[in-house]
């Protein structure tokens, strides 16, 4: 029999639309599940007359695999993947290779690779972003560790992945170690900030400005030609035009409004504490979800916390502008802090990623691909070096311009008691971040106080300690 | 030579301010250094004609000590305390005491408990708060672990304990495992909370009122007296009002503007992120630290990202009754986050915590301690279960009355472009949890479009998906 390219292990949805995406574009896939059924059900049903071959035990995988091996896990992160990997071990050799899919913590991803270094296996961390439609049809892939294996599937990978711009591959070598489920988590990080801040956007409309869900949803359906361009953009106003089949209302005001997550936000925000870089914004993301998911407790609190008792009375038409540029300028920032947070780790790691490579291959394929793609590979591109994007020009200007409207929404909302913690992160991000001058001074007071942690000082050199209650 | 009632390992500021209050309170202590001059250097000085011996092995410390062994250690958290207990436990047997008084990581805690419970040594996590000064005349103690441990050490704790109220001690046992380096911890993540506050209170004052850092001390001083008070806002009035001894200038106005951290505010952060509990203001909190760190990026950004380039031209007098207010409705949404993350952990962990204990022994010798905490403690008795403090009605109704003046101060800073994220994350937590409806049902439905996880309904039960693109 002929030998397969490629080997793929576990067989949920992700798995099986990468398998069938492999075997349009000409490869040889050999399946492998757990559960036998699992590999049977997808031979007879979505595989058939495909150039997929089902196996049912370790060895046959091994067989049908030509040489080197390489073998792309789409197994649940955490135990599974090490579980699937020490039973793949007894059919691997040296100079064979596996890849990890799934969305796997990047320190788990760096633990792995160290250890199969050890026993020549080839090893790569393999962030695919894009749900079962990305990875059936063009997923953005995020591929880091043995470079020697990225080029034996180097191949495969940029035919599977997303094209973006002019038909290029949104999948590109990233670097060593963990740095392609580093990037991943990144980007699920800021995909929890687009979120969030479209939900802001949302229910300023709804609750100052009486729109309904379908008004709503011709406002995005505008936005979404502009800068704003996006595809989580252009799925909510799909969302917000849906009527709901049960009760003939818009279907969004009948979902219940606790938000569920499974992780990969809450570790970025956790990550970006470790580096000791800020992202507030998604940090409020996260957070967020938290509150909402406290649906009982805010039935309660409803009845006895008392918000301001007036109603927004003036310029409709301007406070939706000001959304707008509110919600453009609080993506900034917030873009702004998760690309910071992939400097400061690669500063950390020794990664040496490309943040503008990055940029390009979030492009197509992946939940967070927009427009403003291009602009921050651009910014890049201009500067490598560049420390926040709010510095980039093209940047610069959109955040001077539209700065006095994020200013309006986040002085309204507080003022009419509309909670926008990522608008307000955001905005208190730019205007600590455009200051000199902070009051972190007398914090540095107060730890040398009660501490005697010393402090610095603005005019000469060396640490300085005071007797303070003397 | 008469045996010593405790030992103590670890002679840094921390460790012989303990010693000398163990010994004042009449405990006879027998101290032991890695490095001996340490030893020599405190028994020939600050220990001298005080019921205090020195050690200079391990077996000498062994030797020195009544049985059953209480050795209370003050080393660097992390490694340094597991070599240290391996050492230990050549001299020690089963029965004996170890308590870690550093701020270790409460699974470090767990994780040495569970390894000592196997030799038969009992274990105690003691958090301990109050610098050099309340650890010398009386620090807050948090001491969780084996009960039986604690019915050994509990009279010379509670004897060099701070005492607050009718003389009561500063200390109670808390529960098993962890609990009393996650109290800790959580006290740290709140003090970070406070810290910030106040230097936003300040800021505000500085760049809005224009105010001398003298005329700011002032306030504080006159806050001091309310329902503020507190040792940190007593210290800030201090402060201010110190003087350079180099420049004639108000010591704050030359300190550099760089906060520096040492991790338990951060881990507040990550571990509230994997309870799922929200502490947004905490983290907020933390972040501030890191953005004031990048001093020079700061720099640049002055002379490129634009401000409001106008100035608050409004009642000053009323803006700062307004801030005072602020002040003190975020240090409640504050401490509503530090508590119910106590809580969440104490239901994940089955520690079964009282949290009216907790605010009691926070009533003195540590960092946070403040008038404050009287009424949280008549909270948490009043209502044992009480799910947020912001429920209680002594709270409910202090935010009832003070919510406007806290949104006024959120919308004139962002209007004038002065960084609060401590106000605006408390105002925003304020106003998302006293929301019966979120606008969190946006986003389970972008989840179930893009990566069909489900929502649930409103008005029926179950789990349902839509094919939302067709």
């Amino acid at each position: 029999m002929k030998k397969a390219d490629i080997g793929l292990v576990g067989l949920g949805v992700m798995g099986q639309s990468l398998a069938l995406n492999l075997a349009g574009h000409g490869y040889r896939v050999a399946v492998y599940n757990r559960r036998s059924e699992k590999v049977h059900e997808f031979i007879k049903g979505p595989a058939q007359d495909k150039e997929i071959v089902g196996t049912y035990s370790w060895e046959e995988l091994g067989d049908a695999l030509c040489r080197p091996r390489k073998v792309l896990l789409m197994v649940k992160a955490g135990s599974p993947v090490d579980a699937v990997i020490q039973e793949l071990l007894a059919v691997l050799e040296a100079g064979d290779v596996i890849m990890d899919g799934g969305n796997s913590h990047f320190k788990d991803t760096i633990r792995r690779h160290e250890m199969l270094k050890e026993k020549g296996i080839l090893y790569l961390g393999v962030g695919i972003s894009g749900g079962e439609e990305g990875a059936l049809k063009g997923p953005s892939i995020m591929p880091g560790g043995d470079k020697a294996a990225w080029d034996l599937v180097r191949e495969p990978l940029l035919a599977i992945a997303a094209k973006a711009g002019q038909n290029e591959p949104c999948c590109t070598y990233l670097g060593p170690g963990g740095v392609g489920h580093f990037v991943k988590m990144v980007h699920n990080g800021i995909e929890y900030g687009d979120m969030q801040l479209i939900s802001e956007a949302y229910f300023l409309m709804q609750e100052l400005l009486g729109m309904s869900a379908d008004g709503i949803g011709q406002v995005f359906e505008a936005w979404n030609e502009g800068e704003l361009e996006s595809y989580l953009i252009e799925i909510t106003a799909d969302i917000l035009f849906r009527i709901d089949d049960f009760t003939g209302r818009p279907l969004v005001d009948v979902i219940l409004d606790e938000a569920e997550q499974k992780g990969t936000g809450k570790w970025t925000a956790q990550e970006a504490m470790e580096l000791g870089v800020p992202v507030p914004t998604i940090a409020e993301a996260v957070f967020a979800r938290a509150v909402s998911s406290l649906k009982t407790e805010r039935i309660t609190a409803a009845k006895s916390l008392a918000g301001p008792h007036t109603e927004f009375g003036d310029d409709k038409t301007k406070l939706l502008q000001d959304i707008r540029q509110a919600l453009y300028l609080s993506k900034i920032c917030s873009y702004a802090q998760g690309f910071a947070l992939l400097k400061g780790a690669s500063d950390h790691y020794a990664w040496d990623l490309d943040l503008g490579q990055v940029a390009l291959i979030w492009r197509g394929g992946c939940i967070i691909r927009a427009r403003f793609l291009d602009e921050i590979a651009a910014a890049f591109h201009r500067s490598p070096g560049l420390t926040n994007l709010m510095l980039d020009p093209y940047f610069k200007a959109a955040l001077n311009e539209g700065q006095l409207s994020l200013r309006r929404v986040v002085a309204t909302a507080a003022t009419f008691g509309i909670p926008i913690p990522g608008f307000g992160s955001a905005l208190f991000y730019y205007d600590a971040y455009r200051r000199e001058r902070l009051p972190a001074n007398l914090l540095q007071a107060q730890r040398d106080y009660f501490g005697a942690h010393t402090y610095r000082r603005l005019d000469r050199p060396g640490s300085f300690h005071t007797e303070w209650s003397k």
